[in-house]
């Protein structure tokens, strides 16, 4: 394994430019081509030493070696598309999309491309919030597919491997389905905690609140993106979740003390045998 | 305002414990009497210096100035009563329970007992994780009502603030309206996150999930212990944010991202504009 010497970055916010920033921090003599809509925040963040290049079209890419879109998940085709059209043709492509199956569908005729998913991330946003150390220790998912290209898989998988990531295999849609638990139900419920709340009752939040709801601060457009993009799996998900809270209310409004505390103590237990080493970064944000 | 001369505690876990040792670093001299079931767990809270003084019954309570009782909810009035029959007549009651409308309807005829809720906890349980300043800069609801002695409001209001609480009056079933949603919902939505995670993904959750679910761990005795004594509160916010997942899961159904982007962009200002200075301790626990 060895870094690429050629890096494109399409979406230089806080998940892109963590990448670029861990590729600045670990391989200096690689080059990181920043691609996006913004020439000023571009130049900004070459001045900040994220990207040794950038520009606004795919037009840069004809040295590159791996190209990563860190777009919302709703622009990730396209742009594997113009990239594709413009890279070598021993270049790779992926992605860092929370959602795979419709992205993987879209770009069945890619073979280069092999979908990913580094399960690191945080409700802040923008290159300015990025973290060189964001990946280490954490997993990322590949999606690679009975079309995939093998020597594209190995690169893909070695790249995030070279970030100090944990690779972890699944199909596309297997993805989805375990991203909608473990990501978007999660931020569907605090959402729904959230909008519950009155405002005359706002001044008495507690931590309980206040860690239950956090990721509800993040940001609409991209959840909007990702629901529309993993719909059938969030609707599935939405209901088991809806139907179980609609026992606990039976339960509760018939008085049945033994099967309250049973439904409590399931949650309890699956809650205090998650071990979060691998995924939860060990430092804790001084905001929020 | 001055600290009493003599406190006593029923229940010394981590509530009653953080008070006890609120009151022995803040006022040495006052008589702090620790009330339980476990003799051998009250020892050694002595032998910590959390207590002065402990035993298994009210007998000992014949010159005690304030009694706060920091049991489960469902042993609140018992514990009062008991209070009540051996304390002097100018002594006053308290609680520290997070429901307050059954526990003040069953204490109606007891003038000198006014219902408190200091928001302030964690996750943890045992004097062992007491914290002299858990209740520092936090605030406390009070409920009196017409019944209450004023002599009594005036000295639970004052005892609250002497340990740096600053005070919210709400009648109790207001209290328990707004706890409903500030701390009883966010536990089940929590909880019923968590009961969702398939064994196979658990592997899989990073800090959203984490954060997300932290409460879920809470203790299932006293998870009930509350549903039961917020039945009606709770059922109710249950119900209202099934109805609105359900349009949520709706709107994703029929892909309808401006009404989409609006539910989540809701949620995400409501959270944005909660400041947590006044309810959340400055420091972040290290587990978790």
């Amino acid at each position: 394994m060895a870094f690429p010497r050629s890096v494109a970055i399409f979406g230089v916010g806080l998940i892109g430019g963590s990448i670029a920033a861990a590729l600045r921090k670990r391989t200096p003599e690689t080059a990181v081509i920043g691609i996006g809509r913004d020439e000023k925040r571009l130049q900004k963040a070459l001045d900040a030493d994220l990207l040794t290049v950038f520009g606004t079209s795919a037009a840069l890419l004809s040295n590159v070696e791996i190209v990563i879109v860190c777009t919302p998940v709703d622009r990730v085709a396209d742009a594997i598309r113009q990239a594709n059209a413009h890279a070598p043709p021993n270049a790779v492509f992926t992605d860092a999309g929370s959602v795979k199956e419709s992205i993987c569908r879209e770009l069945n005729d890619v073979p280069s491309f092999v979908g990913s998913h580094p399960l690191a991330g945080s409700e802040r946003s923008g290159w300015e919030n990025a973290d060189a150390d964001l990946y280490q220790g954490r997993t990322c998912i590949i999606t690679p597919e009975a079309s995939s290209d093998l020597t594209a898989v190995r690169k893909v998988r070695d790249f995030w491997m070279e970030l100090g990531m944990s690779i972890v295999e699944m199909t596309p849609a297997e993805h989805d389905l375990a991203v909608a638990q473990t990501s978007h139900l999660p931020h569907i419920a605090a959402a729904a905690v959230a909008r519950q709340l009155c405002a005359k009752y706002e001044s008495l939040v507690a931590r309980g609140f206040r860690d239950t709801t956090r990721v509800a601060a993040g940001d609409a457009d991209m959840w909007t993106a990702i629901t529309q993009a993993n719909a059938s799996a969030i609707v599935a998900q939405i209901d088991e979740m809806s139907s179980d809270l609609q026992s606990l209310r039976d339960l509760v409004q018939s008085n049945d003390p033994a099967a309250i505390h049973d439904w409590f103590a399931n949650a309890a237990a699956i809650r205090e045998r998650l071990t979060f080493d691998r995924n939860v970064a060990a430092k804790v944000p001084a905001a929020d």
